[in-house]
C-alpha cells in the first residue's frame, strides 16, 4: 500500500512552524506580512521541489501545479489549505494541509503514478483574517464571491492595504483568481475541537460546516448607586447580559449548536455602581441553517422579554454571518473507505470553525478529513497532533486524491 | 417656629459646588487636593464668620465649635459630613450636611438661643475614598477605628501620600482625632437613591445602614475555540460569571438586600473563544448582618455548585466588609415628631449607602436625616435636591440639634 513520507511530512510541519516567531518567541504569520513571505517562500521551494507548476493569482494565492500532457485538458483536482496564522499559533492549522498536499502529489509522483485529471495544491491567502478582514478571504475571492480589486484594497488593522503588502513582498501574481475549474476540493485539517481526542478517533470525514452567526449586543440600563437603588428600581445592563448568556446556553442545549459569549464590556464599570450599559458579542453556530435562524429569532423575542421585565434597551448589530455548508456526500463516503482499508477508526464530523473548503465547496464538490487535536486546542502554541495521527490522516488524504483524480491510465 | 435662612443655604452649595471644576468642567475635589483645599478655605470662612471656632485635627477633620462659658464643660452634640467628592461629582453629597450644620448653628446663635452643650460641626476627611484608600477614612479615624499616623501614611492612586498632601495643602492640624467625645452625632444627607421621590417623601428618618461586603470573584475555565468545542465539553468562565449574577438577584430578593455585578473582565475577550477566565466583583448589601451573612454563605454553596457543574474554578477576594449600623432610635423619634411638627411626610429608611454618620455610631448615639434626590441620582452632575426638599430638610435638622443640644437655659 502506498504512503506517503512521514518523517518528512513532520520535518516540513516544524520547519514552517519555526518560520515567524516574534520577539517574544510567538508563532505569528500574518496574511501577507514578511513572517508570512518567508514561509511562502519556503513552501514555494517544496512545489518546485516537487517538479510541480508554481503559479500565483492576483488574490497571492499560490498553487502547485501537477499536470501531464495526458491530463491537461481535464479539470483538476484541487486539495490546499492556507499557511497564515493567527497571532502566538500553533504550527499544524492550515500547514498540515498545504504540505500534506505537497507530500501526496510528491508521493503519486515519485511512485510513478499517472492520474487521470491534474492535480493542484493551492495555499490560500488570509485565512485567519487577522490582519485583513474577512477571513477566508483568499478562497472565498478564488470562488468569486467577492471581487478581486476589493479584496485588495482591504485596509488591515495595521493602516495597510493588503495589495500593496502583497506586491511588496513578492506574492502578487498577474493570473486571475479562479482561473482553474477544480472537479473537485479536498483540505486536510485538524479538527481543532476535542471530539475525536475525547473519542479516540483518528479520521474524521467531515460532511458539513455550521453556520455562524456574530452579533454585537448593546443594552442600554441605567448608572445608579449600588447600595441606594432597590432592585425594583433598577434597570442593570450588567444582569440582563448575563441573563441573555444563560439564555443562549439553554437555547443550544436544545437545538444541538453552539453558542458563545466571548467579549463583554461594562459601563461605568465601577464596583459601588449598577451598570448603565453592556456591550458583548454573541457567536452562534449550527450545522442546520433553520435550526440557526430560529435560535436567532428565540433570541431577537427574549430580548424583547427583557426590555419589559428589566426596563432596559437592547440593540443589535450584525458582525458575520455565514450559511452552513453542506460537503458532498459521495467524497465523504472516499473519505471513509479510505479509512476503513488502513484500518482507522472514522466518524462523520461538522466543522465548528470556518474552512477555505467551505469556500470552494460553492463551486465544486468539496470535503474534508480531520486528524485530532490533543485537547481540542487550536490557534495556540499547544495546538497539537500525534505525528502518528498526522502522517495517518495524510495517508488517508493520499488514498482519496488518487481515488478522486483517477486512477492510472 | 424658628427656621433657617433657604437663600443662604442654596446659595453657599452652589457656592461650593462650582469649586474643583476641572479642564472639561466636572465637579471634582477629591481629597487633600488643591480643588479640595480651596473648597476647604470657603467653608473655614463661613465657619470664621458664624463666630464658631475653626480647629483641625490631625487626619485633616474641620470643626467649627460652638461653645459658651455656660456649656463648655458638657459633651458636645455633634453634626456635619464632608466636602470631598468623587470624580464629575454633583454639588449635594456630603456638603449639604456640612453647609446646613453651620446653618442650623448660625440660626440659632442669631436668635440668641443658648443651648445646654456645646453644638459642633464637622466636615470629615476622605469621605468618598476615591483618592485615597479606605473611604469614610476622617470620621473612621476619629471613632478611633484606624491610627492616625497608618492613615496620613496612606498611598493614593496618583502615587501621593496623604499625611504630606494635607501639609501641602494647609490642613494638616495638630488636634488628636477623637479630642471631642460626642454626646450624640446627627448628620443631615441627601438619599443618593429613588425612593423617597418616588414615594414623594420628604423626610427620611434614617434607622440603619446597610452592611456592605464587596469580594472580588475569579472564574477559571479553559479558553477553547467557539465554534469547535461541543457544549458539554465547555469550561465557560464567562457563562459561570453570568450565572453567579443571575443567582444573586434572585437570593437578595428573597432576602430583601441589593447586589451589584458592577464590573467584570473576561480573559481572552475574544469573539470566537470561550473565555478562559472572568474576574468581576460583587456588591452585597443587607441591613440586618444575619440576612448577609446567610446570603454570602449561599453564594459560596453556589460557587461549588458551579464548579462541579460548569467545571471551573472559583475563587474568592474580600475586598470590603462594613457591618450593617443600627442607629440611635431615640434620635430617630426626635426626627420624626420634628417632621411631623412642620407638617412634612416623613418615612424610616435605611442607607444604602455608606456614610461618616455610621463611624460616629461606633462613639456615641447617631442618626441621618434624609432629604429626596430627584431620580435617585447621585455621584453625577445631575444629582439634584429640590432648594424646597433641601430647605426643609435643614429645617428639620435645626429642630433636632436644638431639641438634642437642650433647650434654652
Amino acid at each position: 500500500m502506498l504512503s506517503i513520507n512521514g518523517t518528512r511530512l513532520m520535518e516540513r510541519i516544524h520547519a514552517l512552524g519555526e518560520i515567524g516567531k516574534d520577539a517574544e518567541g510567538r508563532r505569528t504569520r500574518l496574511a501577507a506580512s514578511d513572517a508570512e513571505k518567508e514561509g511562502r517562500d519556503l513552501v514555494a521551494g517544496w512545489i518546485r521541489e516537487a517538479d510541480l507548476e508554481l503559479v500565483v493569482d492576483r488574490i497571492g494565492n499560490m498553487f502547485g501545479i501537477w499536470q501531464t500532457e495526458e491530463n491537461r485538458l481535464e479539470k483538476p483536482l484541487m486539495i490546499g489549505s492556507h499557511i497564515d496564522t493567527v497571532i502566538n499559533a500553533g504550527q499544524y492549522d492550515g500547514c498540515l494541509g498545504v504540505i500534506g498536499g505537497i507530500e501526496v502529489i510528491k508521493t503519486l509522483r515519485d511512485a510513478g503514478i499517472r492520474t487521470a485529471r491534474p492535480v493542484v495544491v493551492g495555499a490560500f491567502t488570509n485565512e485567519e483574517g487577522v490582519r485583513y478582514s474577512p477571513d477566508m478571504m483568499g478562497s472565498l475571492v478564488y470562488a468569486g464571491g467577492m471581487a478581486v480589486d476589493e479584496a485588495l484594497a482591504t485596509v488591515g488593522t495595521d493602516g495597510t492595504v493588503l495589495g500593496e503588502e502583497l506586491k511588496r513582498t513578492g506574492y502578487e501574481g498577474t493570473v486571475q483568481p479562479g482561473f482553474l475549474q477544480p472537479e473537485a476540493f479536498v483540505e486536510l485539517h485538524i479538527e481543532q475541537g476535542p471530539i475525536m481526542d475525547v473519542e479516540n478517533v483518528k479520521i474524521g470525514a467531515v460532511e458539513n460546516l455550521q453556520g455562524i452567526h456574530w452579533q454585537r449586543v448593546t443594552i442600554q440600563g441605567a448608572a445608579n448607586h449600588a447600595g441606594t437603588t432597590p432592585t425594583a428600581l433598577r434597570a442593570d445592563a450588567g444582569l440582563a447580559a448575563a441573563k441573555v448568556n444563560v439564555f443562549l446556553r439553554q437555547l443550544v442545549e436544545k437545538s444541538g449548536g453552539v453558542a458563545t459569549v466571548g467579549t463583554i464590556r461594562l459601563e461605568p464599570n465601577a464596583i459601588n455602581v449598577i451598570p448603565s450599559g453592556a456591550v458583548f458579542t454573541v457567536d452562534l453556530r449550527n450545522p442546520d441553517k433553520a435550526k440557526l435562524e430560529a435560535d436567532e429569532k428565540a433570541l431577537a423575542g427574549y430580548f424583547n422579554e427583557l426590555e419589559q421585565s428589566d426596563h432596559v434597551k437592547i440593540s443589535t448589530e450584525r458582525l458575520t454571518e455565514f450559511d452552513p455548508v453542506l460537503f458532498d456526500q459521495g467524497i465523504v463516503r472516499t473519505i471513509e473507505q479510505a479509512a476503513a482499508a488502513r484500518g482507522l477508526s472514522c466518524r462523520r464530523m461538522t466543522s465548528g470553525a470556518g474552512q477555505d473548503a467551505q469556500m470552494l465547496a460553492r463551486i465544486c464538490p468539496t470535503a474534508m478529513i480531520f486528524v485530532p487535536s490533543i485537547g481540542g486546542i487550536s490557534h495556540n502554541p499547544r495546538e497539537y497532533t500525534r505525528d502518528e495521527d498526522a502522517v495517518a490522516g495524510a495517508n488517508v488524504f493520499l488514498d482519496v486524491v488518487r481515488e478522486l483524480a483517477g486512477g492510472s491510465y
